[in-house]
């Protein structure tokens, strides 16, 4: 999407040397754009798992990229298992990271070694542009939603919320979640998001809000407390998040505090959508609550806050006491029931097995 | 309570002069215990306006001793209505305001102009003492829950979820929600609170955590979106929360936020109990959601976070990109439905209009 006027992947190849791999620090944003430059697998995999870049999608996509790097410097079968196996350690609860490792090593384990390098780049640069195109398609089956919400107040803003980052930051292109809004917003549709500030790591405020006001899209920042009580007073329309795994039967597992805003939707007859690409999927767990891992990160992203200070300068300032433990799960599971549906790149369907069969009949 | 083992209220009449009142500045725990003077009406309008004290136990007190103070500068019943206004305009929310201002003006305008000031400062002294029994007898009442849960876990830690500060730091002494806490821990129950931080202000890390922390009692800080993942997991056996207002029909207004911790209690069948002293009941209303006025605050308490730095200095960093709106709803209500039941200083009832006509029949 665009950054000021200026259209933008979130993951790219160098166009001068033709190998290396470009990010932006997301750790960085939204004070910064800094574009970084990965030259080895090392790099690849220490941004996975220091967030500069994050998303379910992203994360997939970069860990494709990070293995064709490894092959660069050792195309041995030894060395790209062991390498792919480091990857696919970086981050423990979205699922696109083993499927997109996974589709790798399928492809590059039957390749000639003296292949291996320019078949990794073009099975990433794969991913990446069906990534894009999975992203966009998500878009157009959401805008029905958005459409069908703009008929019914004749007119009047639609209020769509959204918790963490699931825009184009989050994938190559487009966003999950974002992508209708996107989609919406360049239709014409008076659209304004509410954005969930989604600590402890804030990527709501310091993502989602940055992205959308780039791309010119109205939106409001909310603590992460607030929407329930919007949703009380009519001032959401629609949820739409974006997620790291979904169950075959439905479940959604997705940013800590996704749950919640689940349960206050449905108490409120509030529509609660997840932009969910197949990729996300993973056909082989039915029960979201006790069988996806859910990551615990450190105390300190709980218990401390980055931000920019009135002089320009980036700070961490501690908010719990000295002494004072803090827990963070990183992850919730929001289970089907609570779902009004998926938005997938093949169309919505009901979070439910027969739902999902009906669209992705092949894992039938 | 204690602060390492001297025993604080959080307001109280000077001991030197006799007639200042002192109170913490809450704007700056946890980092620095600041203990401030208010020396006229104006000061503890200031006082409460720009939250050095907070709570609605805590406002009703301090805006009775506010009148005192401004009865010393002029005790004329014009002056008197006016200043009793002011100190009345200054939080919209709590009830307890109300209710105490109404209170200290029934007793004062039939008391002669000579004796104002003194019948001033014995009506808020009762107010405080009053106060402090209550929070105490709420806390005896809600031991029995704690007490409850800890044999049906046979000795195992019992883990209670509290959302802001509803601790003595909220009240006179004692508090509403940590009071139960307090008497548990004081009992040699092993009891462990989970501390929602409550974004924006971070009572809950900033006000929470410390006061328990200085008492003894364990705890953990987690972020506001972590509660329902815990209680999904069977990390939580009890939910008290305070509030600031509860409908004749047991709404309950609290916290931003609270609303959806009720929700995740219901819907993983965890207690949820509101410790609520009478005075915090307006039984002039039926309809929470629909007729309790909702404070809207300034934008830039979701847009920036205000915390220690390494260095030991205390910055705000802005974490919401520069040209983000921000919304601030202060409280949300959660519906009576939700509410295990209220812990009263007459004892718990069911959280509808025939439990409370119960313990209150006065009202009825």
């Amino acid at each position: 999407m665009k950054i000021d006027g200026k259209p933008y992947r979130s993951v790219w190849v160098d166009r001068e040397d033709g190998w290396s791999v470009r990010i932006f620090d997301q750790t960085k944003l939204p004070w910064d754009v800094e574009i970084l430059r990965l030259a080895d697998v090392a790099a690849a995999g220490h941004a996975i798992r220091s967030m500069q870049v994050r998303g379910a999608p992203l994360i997939g996509a970069v860990a494709a990229y990070g293995l064709a790097l490894a092959l660069r410097a050792d195309a041995s079968t030894e060395a790209m298992e062991r390498d792919a196996a480091m990857l696919g350690a970086t981050r423990p609860t979205a699922v696109n990271l083993r499927w997109a490792l996974d589709r790798m090593l399928t492809r590059l384990r039957n390749t000639p070694l003296a292949e291996r390098v320019r078949t990794a780049y073009a099975e990433a640069a794969l991913i990446c542009d069906e990534d894009a195109a999975q992203c966009e398609a998500i878009g157009t089956h959401g805008l029905a939603l958005i459409e069908a919400a703009a008929r019914v107040k004749a007119g009047e803003r639609v209020n769509v919320l959204t918790h963490c980052n699931a825009g184009w930051l989050a994938t190559v292109d487009w966003g999950t979640a974002l992508a209708p809004i996107y989609k919406a917003h360049d239709a014409g549709i008076d659209v304004h998001v509410w954005v969930d500030e989604t600590r402890p790591r804030n990527q709501g405020a310091a993502l989602t809000a940055w992205e959308l006001g780039r791309h010119g899209v109205a939106h409001t920042v909310i603590a992460d407390n607030a929407g329930g009580h919007l949703m009380q007073h009519g001032e959401v329309d629609l949820v739409i998040v974006g997620t790291d795994r979904v169950t075959r039967t439905g479940d959604v597992a997705n940013k800590i505090g996704t749950y919640l805003k689940a349960l206050a939707a449905k108490d409120n007859d509030v529509p609660f959508w997840v932009a969910c690409p197949s990729t996300t999927i993973d056909w082989s767990v039915a029960d979201g609550v006790a069988d996806i891992p859910i990551e615990q990160r450190a105390e300190a992203e709980v218990a401390a806050v980055t931000g920019r200070t009135e002089d320009g300068s980036i700070a961490t300032v501690r908010v719990a006491p000295l002494g004072s433990p803090a827990a963070n799960p990183a992850f919730d599971v929001t289970p089907a029931r609570l779902v009004s549906g998926l938005i997938t790149e093949r169309g919505r369907c009901a979070a439910t097995a027969d739902g999902l069969r009906t669209l992705f009949p092949e894992h039938a």
